[in-house]
């Protein structure tokens, strides 16, 4: 695996895997007594955050705590950023001070990769969501949801753990970095995704992407294993793009209705928070197909896994089952 | 006791005197080289706060680290809980996290509740105040005061351990959780309880509670073993309720001529900030008998002892006296 | 040494000497396997800022968590600070709360004193930036990084670590809280300090300061050693003090051709942000000779030396040389 997590395109099908495959060890330290490791201990973990996004933040420094690292919250808000600073100098400020990672959620697409491919800094930088771009662990999370969902879990056939699942995601594409990142990882899994979107919020280009594009959901339902609804910005649904809350919510939104001429195995995904009632009802949030909360709980093994990977030097985790036994980690051969 | 805590209203004599001598056993914690127990090592603790109240917060927070655990500071402002996220979204979301307790404030009463009941999460709950309800750990520090200086620390006779004992409280009983909360504990345990309120500041139905009310502060206090003076909400006083602040100060301030009604043992107690010349003159603020600051210590142990007992399901504490040996707890019969 | 730092002004030679060295062995620890030492387990570090200070609150917090205390953040916007709160009951609250340390930054020139001798608190007061009046930590990590670039490291001459060394200080020295701890710790360790500023921004008084005053940097250049550029606080730039900020660049602005006049050796410092372009340009902030990003490691260096030695108890550090060996720390003798 590279240095650091700029964008989920950058990930090979083996870089993804293990990624998936760490997390799930991972994810068993919720299991053991002293739900703790210590592998990063002595590492310091920066969340560098120039937009609010307190469940980004705090999935990452539940994340690195749970790794025993230091965690430092650095929001760009009312610091010298804000008087002017440029991203350069807080880079350069923040490898001085020691920082193993840099965590850079910024509103400007591609900050994260002139953090990464700058030399400014000596650590790893993560992406936790740059503009319009990627967001590359929410598509990590989003995959082992779906691999946990439909496959059950580790493995996986020849082709790829995802290969010929049948993922749609709907709605605001143009400005969606979780669209985006997810198009990227789930083809490389193997899967096949199609995006639903008013045609107004629909990227130019979309033809060059590994994906099929529709405008109907109706139709695309039935042969859907996934259904992932994306959150809906109201602030962005301006006449410009569409004409009204309620017009929307009738063609793109999911309803038990719409639900119901989903396969029986079919799942229903958002990355969270809901608009309830928008771009999906309160019926179908609450229901068992609906993985918005395992996603958030999948969020903190993904970036557990993510920060282990860049940080540790390690190959795969190797987490111990539960034991009362103080936590160790063992080599890769042990942990086969 | 419970998984959670919402009220004092809900505490048994039993809960209430064991929070009390577990906090006593850990407040030695202080005393010992590393001022630190590794019981809650790898439990999260979430303070998630909807109102601003850095002290409480602060409180909680010294507590949980004392006690090993890790915190995430989770403030509504800028979240996506100021855009619309619903209770209980959030709710899963810090579950989903593997938050072993959340510590809660929140603008409206009966949020807590709400969050503990509802099925939401599996941690446990902990009400930092709520609307005009409740601020239970107030009112467990403010009865650890209590017993310290009136009753000569833990134990006590069969009535309860403040079994008559009289305490007043004084100020705007109308918007106070504290001494809603201090009502029902102090009863609780054995103590008799008088308010004292401009009649616009006692609650509709306050006939009902276990307590006295009165309007002359000065005839009360020779007979008070402790006098609590509640802070005044300034934004509250408006001319609806109290004509002018002089007008308060004089009939309901407590000042050094007033203090000497009371008994000689008598001590002065407040929750903090104090409005040093409105409810409480700085020379009685800063005489020996005013427990603002010592309140303000208890209140650090009697959390620690609420997130030990929530959170390690053991019984009583059993911190070891100080000693160089590192940190361990023995099981409830070996500290006896 | 004292039991808080509060003005460069305090520092023997003795004093500085040992923080410098106690900051020459803490530096180690960045590069042992863990980069951490057990040293302030259990201690608790407040950092309670009054002016917002990303940079250097988590230059602390990045110091006193790289020692193993817990940090907490105590941010006076948005607390009770802000609705009248006292600094007396603010110190009285930490102090109740056990604040081993408490960090403080404030607009008031002179709290951090107060705070110190008020005898509202039992740990120590750390000055990290009050008013116009000091900043010791950054003097001393100026200090740091001067001996580094322009002695080699820690000993030095009978006279002094930085004996017969000539550093010039420029910019807006009537408001900065840097210059002023700068020539109180610089001529205490032997440097002769000039300082170049317009006539405007020259303190009344200043005749009787330990250093030289200059108008004409081109004039200084060639005989320092070591050039500190201060950071231009735009807002203070008003027509009253100087005419345009343009002018200002012209005059008292640091450009390649300008630092072509100082000696090959010489070194140009900043304490950041840098204002590129106006107080120096790029060429100059980038070149090899400006210790800008130096001085924001050595930054955490200090810190974690000036906590040390004031939480410790101990004597110099004596960290053990980089060793896949668990953390310990060896006592002054062995260190030798």
């Amino acid at each position: 695996m590279q240095r650091h997590l700029i964008s989920a395109a950058d990930l090979t099908r083996d870089d993804a895997v293990l990624i998936l495959d760490t997390a799930e060890e991972l994810a068993r330290v919720a299991d053991r007594p002293i739900k703790k490791l210590p592998t990063l201990r002595g590492r310091t973990v920066v969340n560098l955050f120039f937009e609010d996004s307190t469940r980004t933040r705090i999935s990452f420094e539940a994340a690195a705590k749970r790794l025993s690292a230091d965690v430092i919250n650095f929001s760009a808000k009312g610091s010298s950023v804000s008087k002017g600073e440029s991203l350069k100098d807080t880079a350069a400020t923040l490898e001085a001070m020691g920082a193993d990672a840099v965590v850079i959620r910024h509103h400007d697409s591609g900050a994260p990769h002139r953090l990464a491919t700058s030399g400014w800094i000596g650590g790893s930088v993560v992406n936790a969501g740059d503009g319009t771009h990627e967001h590359p662990t929410q598509a990590l999370l989003d995959a082992f949801t779906l691999r946990r969902r439909l496959v059950g879990g580790p493995g996986g056939g020849a082709g790829g753990d995802l290969a010929g699942r049948r993922v749609t995601v709907v709605g605001d594409i143009l400005h969606s970095r979780v669209a985006r990142s997810n198009v990227h990882l789930l083809t490389t899994l193997g899967a096949e995704v199609t995006l639903v979107a008013p045609p107004t919020l629909v990227p130019i280009g979309v033809e060059s992407w590994p994906c099929e594009v529709s405008y109907d959901l109706d139709v695309v339902l039935p042969k859907s294993d996934a259904v992932m609804m994306l959150r809906v910005q109201r602030e962005r649904m301006s006449a410009a793009f569409f004409p009204t809350e309620r017009e929307y919510s009738r063609r793109y939104g999911l309803d038990g209705r719409r639900m119901a001429r989903m396969p029986e195995h079919a799942v229903v995904m958002h990355p969270g928070p809901m608009n309830r009632g928008m771009e999906i009802t309160a019926e179908v949030a609450d229901s068992g197909r609906c993985t918005a909360v395992e996603q958030v709980g999948n969020g903190v093994s993904i970036r557990m896994a993510v920060l282990y990977l860049l940080l540790s030097g390690a190959g795969p985790a190797g987490v111990p089952a539960p034991a009362p036994a103080p936590a160790t980690t063992r080599s890769p051969e042990e942990s086969k």
